[in-house]
């Protein structure tokens, strides 16, 4: 069996696309979830050009990943420099990852503009860094950078860089379409070409500005090469680059190469809207496989028909990626797909349950209003205590009224004042905070803790605003995500309005009676 | 020279989109713009699917499309039915296009468990269509749905699909990728099959299911097929379809064919966004070729080198097909990306002007409170206007107040009184709206239009909002990212503080002010 060795950039190239910017904490996350998926090369950084990128290097070692290797990148001596004095290596040096990834220029034109070197010193450069690396006992991949413009350009010339990286010691030589605008059919042709002249495995790195990211990633493996370069989602500079997220299940359905484990690929639409929520970019919903409408009918021919045999009208099954069909038109959607989500949604109701109709309709006429419940299991299992009848409120709110006032002088003024009542008991406070929700959620805990005051344990930790449809300005409507804790446990709230300070409320109010609820705390007590 | 023709099937395939509705007036303002490109056919619609789409077809006719053939979609007569007595035919006939498309099924699984008739009255379904329009004058395409997957179940069978097509007299056949799922380098051999036994024209129609819409269209045409089908963005059911404004180009640019006029291709950023207007869909940033990113660099090193050769980094000028290079600023920009940046924005600053170095400054110091500036544009116009100590202010801010209300039934209020000062005039005024936020937005436009008028172009089109240091829980710090277009132009602005209001304040006022800035209005206008 052929294997295919799968290489992430994501925290790397995926950062030069616009509006990516990760933190140290971000990139740790998105590496366990690359370790868990079975990703075998996880670049981390390029420490010669952003100096943050060292703090991961030494953050990652405590992860203890099990599956992936990871690589730090960084480019080749200087022209006339000593490898072991040039700044950029050095630093290469103390990133201190079993993996080195080493570019180098494999076109005529970017040693003599932009190098500003000799052609002989660019072979001396690639050869030098390598053989570095490797006298330290690293695995090494060299990086042919525009290696595919450079071929047509002055294929002599690209090959003897491929040649230096050789002598050099290379582990794997990878051919980079730089700037994404090659086609296929040509990139298969080299691919062939290359192959009778160099004997270290190939890979490739493509970008997608021709649209052709991951079709020359999968045209490079059917032509030999056997490590593939991408980035989760396809992030990456301008068009980005090949998407892994298409790549693999390509390679593994399509292909027949089982280049992570089987059972993992139904993993792929969770990591894909995973990092996403750290990116912050809103999910593709077309994106192949993973898109939420990648399996989604519309129209009644269509719905019906895939009612009777799927495979008439879906590529694959959508449960090998860990995605969902779905019928646009909402009258089909029945019984079945009512069950569906009760899996789902691991309600710990049996199947005949009389609530659990109940529960699914709010469910989903709540998911079609703009609320989620994957991160926010505390909203969710309120709603099922009240689906059952079984919730008594801890407070009835009989108003609030946030206010945000800036004056000339620019001072900020955050003011919430809130009326509660618990039993027959009434409460009314005010408080300050930093910015309007805080003021609120303050005034709040003010108005319970003399009822309740396990509400001093709790915590919040951590507070998201996602803005659902966008294009309606600043009337839009928000998701608001809060995480909170106490000294045993921690849960998620929801909260959806085109208010953000209602979103707010919901997710705080939520917060505060899942404590309680949690804490068998009794409703209604007298106050202390 | 080889000649491609293009068949638009945005009106058709692009409205089975999740999503996409289209009135029949958004269907003749998309034509009028497809022939205005050159697209040699524009599939308008299915009249056996749709009766709003006969509206269409007689509206269109007054047009007088200059370049485009229009084309009615539909089936073959069904099974057991005389074709002239069939209702989907007699539709199609009434549509009154000088060109029919006709489908009909390829694959044996969809002839006995979709259609449930045999395969020799499939045959004769597919012969008897074609051969009907045909007699009537029509220029027949015959769409081969599902082919691929026929042909790998039953190719002898798929083949006698084509031939009753040819016999009945199809002026070109359209191998289709129904359910999107086919990898190029199979699609090229069954092409190459399919071309030693189909005397006819041969057309490729492609989804993007494994991510191979495009690409799976370009390898067709390089294996013969002169004919090919793709909607504008790439619309259509699940994953969508092969999108034509990547494939145009890369045929244009790539593989010599010149498909459209050469100087139209300039005009596919604005078709692109045109077509996304009119759809309501947000403009997709990393789209090749027109999408905002396209051409975007980001980091010092590769900024530095687009300068000294934009051949080096880009796989083809930006102005080809109507887009343009920018240049990102951010935490890894040094100094010269700034300098092209500030040239991008015609500042006519030299490259040694004292205010660069200030600037980059302040966007340092900025960027590490939180700021992102490379989608926002204006924000950083202003910044450098107020760096070289050239901006006069709008107007003053006395002061706001934003409140927000709930009430014992639930009921919201979202409130913002305002008083600003312009020149030496005031204007204090009050607004409701959907949130705080959006009261906010909505009291400052009401305040300064007397004065200045031109305001009223702006539209907020984006709104995002990020936690930044999530850890603080209610007190976290905010960015907001607000995006705003009059009838020429698209800026982003942005917004920090631990205040959302406070940051969403920034941004508004931003937008404001660059909009009368770009717009050269002179301040402090006397009040209309």
């Amino acid at each position: 069996m052929r294997t295919i060795k799968l290489y992430d950039t994501t925290l790397r190239d995926g950062t030069q696309a616009e509006g990516i910017n990760f933190s140290s904490e971000d990139k740790l996350l998105i590496a366990k979830k690359l370790d868990d998926l079975g990703i075998h090369y996880i670049e981390g950084g390029w420490p010669g050009s952003n100096p943050k990128d060292i703090e991961f290097f030494a953050c990652v070692k405590r992860l203890n990943l099990k599956r992936s290797r990871i690589a730090a990148f960084g480019s080749t001596r200087r022209a006339g420099t000593a490898v072991a004095q040039d700044a950029n290596v050095i630093m290469l040096r103390q990133a201190d990852t079993p993996v080195v990834t080493i570019f180098g220029k494999s076109w005529m034109l970017h040693v003599t503009d932009v190098l500003r070197t000799t052609p002989e010193e660019n072979l001396n450069m690639i050869r030098d860094s390598v053989r570095y690396f490797k006298k330290l006992g690293k695995e090494v991949i060299y990086d042919a950078e525009h290696f595919f413009d450079g071929y047509l350009d002055n294929s002599d010339y690209a090959l003897k860089t491929l040649s230096a990286a050789t002598e050099g010691g290379a582990d794997t030589i990878v051919l980079c379409d730089t700037n994404g605008g090659t086609l296929p059919m040509r990139l298969a042709v080299i691919v062939d070409e290359v192959q009778q002249k160099v004997a270290i495995p190939l890979g490739i790195h493509s970008h997608n500005d021709a649209g052709m990211g991951v079709a020359n990633a999968l045209v490079a493996v059917a032509h030999g090469a056997v490590h593939v370069q991408g980035t989760i989602n396809g992030y990456g500079e301008r068009c980005g680059n090949a998407n892994l997220v298409s790549i693999i299940p390509n390679l593994v359905l399509k292909m027949n190469i089982p280049c992570i484990e089987k059972n993992k690929l139904a993993t792929l639409v969770e990591l894909s809207r995973y990092v996403d929520e750290i990116a912050n970019m809103a999910p593709d919903s077309r994106a192949p496989y993973v898109g939420s409408s990648a399996f989604a009918h519309k129209g009644g021919v269509h719905a019906d028909a895939v009612l009777k045999n799927p495979r008439g009208y879906e590529h694959v099954h959508p449960n090998t990626v860990g995605n969902a069909r779905r019928i646009l038109v909402s009258e089909l959607a029945g019984k079945s797909s009512m069950f569906m989500k009760a899996s789902e949604m691991r309600l710990g109701l049996k199947k005949d349950h009389p609530a659990l109709k109940a529960v699914l309709g709010i469910v989903k006429r709540l998911e079609s209003e703009g609320y989620e419940f994957e991160a926010a299991e505390g909203s969710f299992k309120l709603l099922v205590e009240k689906a059952l009848k079984r919730h008594t409120p801890f407070f009835d709110l009989e108003g609030f009224r946030v206010s945000v006032e800036k004056r000339r002088d620019g001072q900020l003024i955050s003011e919430a004042t809130i009326k509660v009542k618990v039993g027959e008991l009434f409460e009314h406070t005010a408080a300050e905070g930093d910015g309007p929700v805080n003021a609120l959620d303050n005034a709040l805990r003010k108005a319970l803790l003399p009822f309740y005051p396990a509400i001093a344990d709790v915590q919040l930790v951590d507070y998201k605003v996602r803005v659902l449809n966008v294009r309606a300005g600043t009337a839009a409507k928000v998701r608001v995500l809060i995480e909170s804790k106490d000294r045993e446990a921690m849960w998620g709230t929801v909260g959806v309005s085109e208010n953000i300070i209602e979103a707010s409320w919901q997710a705080l109010v939520d917060s505060v009676e899942y404590k309680l609820l949690k804490d068998k705390v009794r409703p209604h007590p007298i106050r202390k």
